[in-house]
């Protein structure tokens, strides 16, 4: 038996494929083949367009996939969500799906719209968020390039944006937020009711948080004189427990603790004045609670 | 005194430079020269075409080389042996040299190629397995592209081949394995009866297997409460001895084991269930039991 | 309030982005762009030329800026050094400024550039050194590819070198060197007399500096028995602090230490000599002592 | 008033500015620019994907593009064919639109499609096809890299081919070609109506044509002495009426002529033997008969 | 005897050796190589920074060299102009030295620079400008990437501008033009005196006129009814000598003609309304009239 | 019938393709396929390294092929010699097989090879040399990066070049020259007494030699009165016959003439002195005399 897992080809397949060696999976691939291999006899990947996952994983072609939010709501896909992925090509924002209008237009709302032209490459979840509005508008499927059509050839797009920058380079303007779409691990009904494809992908799910999470930890050591251990204890973040161990023949602690690697910038220099010695930092593979 | 130390140029540079890194030595070199840098000054690097190595280190030319077994057979090379060291440019795989034919020949079997035609960069290798198998066939040296030779130029070729896509790509069939071929560390034997250039490769030894070792463990670390140690010790893989060490007023342990990558998909849901707590797994550069 | 930061665009930018990201600073920037992003709010950031940003951190147009020595020099730039950084393109070899003459050429020392004609990229610098040596000679402005104008153009010119091999190759001679060049983090007057812009720029120089001491250093952990302990200590560097702990039930102490990088070389065969067992090495990305 | 021009962005994009060129009309565009120049300052240029040129044609947002037959069917777009040019990105073969299957797949004429799956990117123009061939399949949307979705997805494909080697290396079978897709330079109802933008639509035709024209052919001119002509002229293809003048003070003749660039292979020796001299090959911009 | 010649290294580089390749001269360059081939054993080039070129040939250390008007005016180089070369790296546009302001500054005029910061390449071009319209402005020499420092770290920049994108892409307006800056060949002023240098110079600068010249024009061929050539003539632009030749025993006549190449578009057309037929197109390497 | 035909892969294969396409033949490749398409259904073509096609061609498997003077010879291939042809990388200049030692090396000629080492690609060719000089020498096969042996490895090596350029960057010193090696269209001995593959050979010869003649000529158009066409004709090249037509009604002649590239450089300046006028130069494909 094995499970079939589609991964996503072209620009977040890299990204991918880093998260999975992390988590302990090796995927590999031709420049042009769309067969990776991976150390895991048990799993069989196919590397496809994102767009096309969540259809495939909702007929059964596929156990279970990897593939934006907004694919699987665009293609009405009913599936199970395993995990819920924050990561992408550049940064650590989620992608949104905006409307978007030139800078000068008077579309300055969703209901301004009405009566006018959208293109966009989701054109079902763009009309299901119009009719909520009210909003009858002409929504036309666009092959890609979407933010060079304004104004020329439409009054407003729905485009997925993750910084925003390439809409402002093109003098777009955001009126509005469709969706927010993360990347979600998800799983066709009847693979997860199957009790070996549902444990195999709960096991990944938690390889793959665990991977993610480590993105943004690091490990800390360092030497505490046994007195000082209060100081340091009331520095360091109050939910995380570190790992103290005494030395042999000295009045020396060693402590160890994980943190988030945004706050480490701030406690190195409060932890050395409180008394800690020989604080080393290193990386994280993964990191479960 | 230098240990004057040859290494492969081309396709496998990039893979050893990577392998020295992590051994600890730092080996670069301008876009085409070749002569590179080594961060050791009691180290002399000339790099070379792989297949010329061990001819050059049986000649004394060079004290030592890494080159595949292929070669040092192919030059009939008397060297020592100092270290096997699998790793190669994609794969984990080991190299191998094999006797292929167009999918759709009559050959079926060595024994077939009497009277035939073979194409190879390895003529002496293939020359002496098939008088093994008492086939007279005639062998030509083949500068390269060996693989599409058959069957406009020749009946069937020796190539070397690690994952065999490349042979299937050209629709070509194996027929026989005549040698396997892991890179070797290989020493001149003059140079390995000088007490100060063997320890020296003893040491480079040392480190090279423990980096290469090192691609394929992790190292994980767990709170864990001390009635449930049995419970995870039973999980953890037998001839593993973990680290356990007790923490400072409180009835916990901190456990640290080294494991392999491929376990850990497996284990770390079942330590989770068995009751351990943050668990974290990080990288290592070297291993040495 | 922000501190406003000035990074080089060019050479050492990459280089530089990694060193920030090792200290704890997430910085990206568009291939095109010169506003880089960093995942401080606290700070904003502008690449620039490296000749340049001393003058701005002069003038207070930047509170603070990274460069080296001989443009802060060149530019008479009266600023506060905050730390010196020692890491550079390719090595780890500071950068130096060195007179040069072709290698056949009859000048042997600095005196005998008396009545020449001298091209450089840092005319004040050099001007003030040879007048300090009592010479009188023609210095210009080169826009660059400097270390091609000889013996054409001009007789002797001062360029920037890391490694030399690049006068070398152009057969050129060192003759003097004017001035070493580290990269210094350096802050406008005003700026650090500001409390809240001086701490963090302290807190910065501590993190940039862990990660810079992290470069060549490893942590490496093993078991050892009890009685083997002594023996062990003999061997690891006196200056070096070990952390000694003693593991559950056992007669064996788990053994950790920070040691450089090069002397792991030696070490690690050393101590296995002497008793160590299940010898780890890993990576650091930040050393504080 | 001016004329608004799509243009096709991606693989056919560079052959198609050269053609222009060679037409008379430098095109130029930004790397990421969907907007080129042109030196006609009566001519907008917007370049598109082109899938979508037919459509805003037809919808009159463009007065006249560049697109395949197969998308303006695919469109269902009402607009005039203004000329037909054979041109590709690799070859000078049309472009087919084929059915094919897996080589090894029972299916073997269309009409064995009967309740199968097929993928396209065409699936208005697949549709029609196979229900005027009795045939009933579900035909799907294909996002791309359609020749891979046999046998894993779907049983049959409807795909662009130009060579058939793509299909080929994908081990496909072509069963059928549904229809062939030159380019055409097609403009809007409306537009063509106007006498300004019908005239600069002839002309550019007319240029085009003749650029593409003069791809395949040759001048050649040669030296003959007069009482050779009539051999040289029996050589020469009958329906190529060659340019004859006579030279100053000599009895030689000038002999000029336009060829297939095929046939010169055969023709030069041919007129050598027949006594031309100093023959001359130069190529040429355009050719208008 | 040799002429020493300097052309300019870097972006200008690949269309001046087309333009000398056209002109007759084979330039060649290894690619980080200053000192290129010519197969003139006459002539010696070296490369350089464009900024330098003037100096050079002012000094006499260079013979003759190309560079911008803008660079012989920054150096305040005596030299003689030879020829004046509209070619630059993606147009046919002269380069401008400009003014340029934010877009949203109050800054509308030269006039209100009066006390403001502009960074420019060019100090002395610049200053002088300025001093000109009596206005008085700290002006900084910039390293680079100029447009980049309004208004961070200047009111105003002087910079040079093909096609003003560049600028606009920054959100910068154009104040005032400094200078137009076309390429020039000029020449050391006592090399100029030598007669042997001066002919060789006034032969290259008309091989390069020739070549550039040719760039924008292509030479027709038609067969014309002798009837009809009055109106083929009438439709020619005046100015325009054809070459009119009577064809051997008929009644047509052979017409050539050099044209602009931007006036063949609106030609072609009506000469073949006027009756020739057969007409051709090609390409011409040099016009010299 | 087919003509199987071997060209060479690699540095020679672009050339190669351009000079076939210039004589008329368009062969195209993939990237990584040896089995070019040509748009002549009479050949076949196959893709082979340089060093082989001789030994196929000899022995059949080939009908003919493009391989230096030097291999032919290494492989002792009885072959007929149907064109020489003057072709290569980078120059027009013939490839040499040279004797070359270190710059310092105290072998002045090729007697003092005498017991020494030498490294080649071409072992017969130098093994053959050395001898016919009485000397004897170890010369050892070199798998490639010859140069670079010298002094560590050999003392000396018998390479491959063109201008001398790489020898000289390695410090190299040329002390013979073993043989100079053009490429040669060469065919089997049966396949030339075949009178259809006798005659394709021959007709390919004619047009190659046609294309490369071409190459470093150009054709130039003028007009003159009648009166000056003495000194014209004086100042053209007497070899040369000028094309000379009288224009209609008018006393002004059309001259046009075939001259080599870089007479011209001298010759524009000269015939317009002498009264030429309307000079316009063209680029030819192939010159047949």
């Amino acid at each position: 038996m094995k499970l079939r897992l589609g991964l996503p080809k072209g620009s977040l397949q890299e990204a991918t494929f880093q998260l999975f060696k992390k988590a302990g999976y090796n995927v590999s691939v031709g420049r042009r083949s769309y067969f990776p291999t991976i150390d895991d006899p048990e799993i069989e990947v196919l590397l496809m367009r994102a767009q096309e996952i969540p259809r495939y994983v909702h007929e059964g072609v596929l156990d279970a996939g990897l593939s934006g939010y907004d694919w699987i709501t665009e293609n009405e896909a009913d599936v199970v969500e395993v995990a819920d992925l924050v990561y992408s090509k550049q940064t650590n924002n989620p992608i949104r799906l905006v409307l978007a209008v030139a800078n000068d237009s008077d579309i300055k709302e969703v209901e301004d719209l009405q009566g006018k032209r959208v293109a966009t490459e989701l054109v079902n979840v763009t009309k299901k968020f119009l009719k909520a509005h009210g909003v009858e508008a002409a929504v036309e499927f666009s092959y890609g390039a979407t933010e060079v059509k304004v104004p020329h050839l439409v009054d407003a797009i729905a485009d997925l944006t993750e910084t925003g920058s390439s809409l402002r380079a093109h003098n777009l303007r955001i009126i509005a937020t469709i969706l927010q779409s993360n990347t979600k691990l998800h799983a066709n009904k009847a693979a997860w009711e199957d009790d070996w494809k549902r444990e195999k992908l709960q096991n990944m799910s938690v390889l793959l948080l665990g991977a993610l999470r480590a993105d943004a930890k690091v490990g800390l050591k360092m030497n505490v004189p046994e007195d000082k251990l209060p100081d340091i204890l009331a520095v360091l973040p109050a939910m995380k427990k570190p790992t103290v161990s005494k030395l042999v023949e000295s009045d020396w602690l060693a402590v160890e603790v994980v943190l988030d690697e945004k706050q480490v910038r701030d406690l190195i220099p409060a932890i050395k004045r409180a008394g800690a010695q020989d604080i080393i930092e290193y990386a994280l593979n993964k990191v479960i609670p």
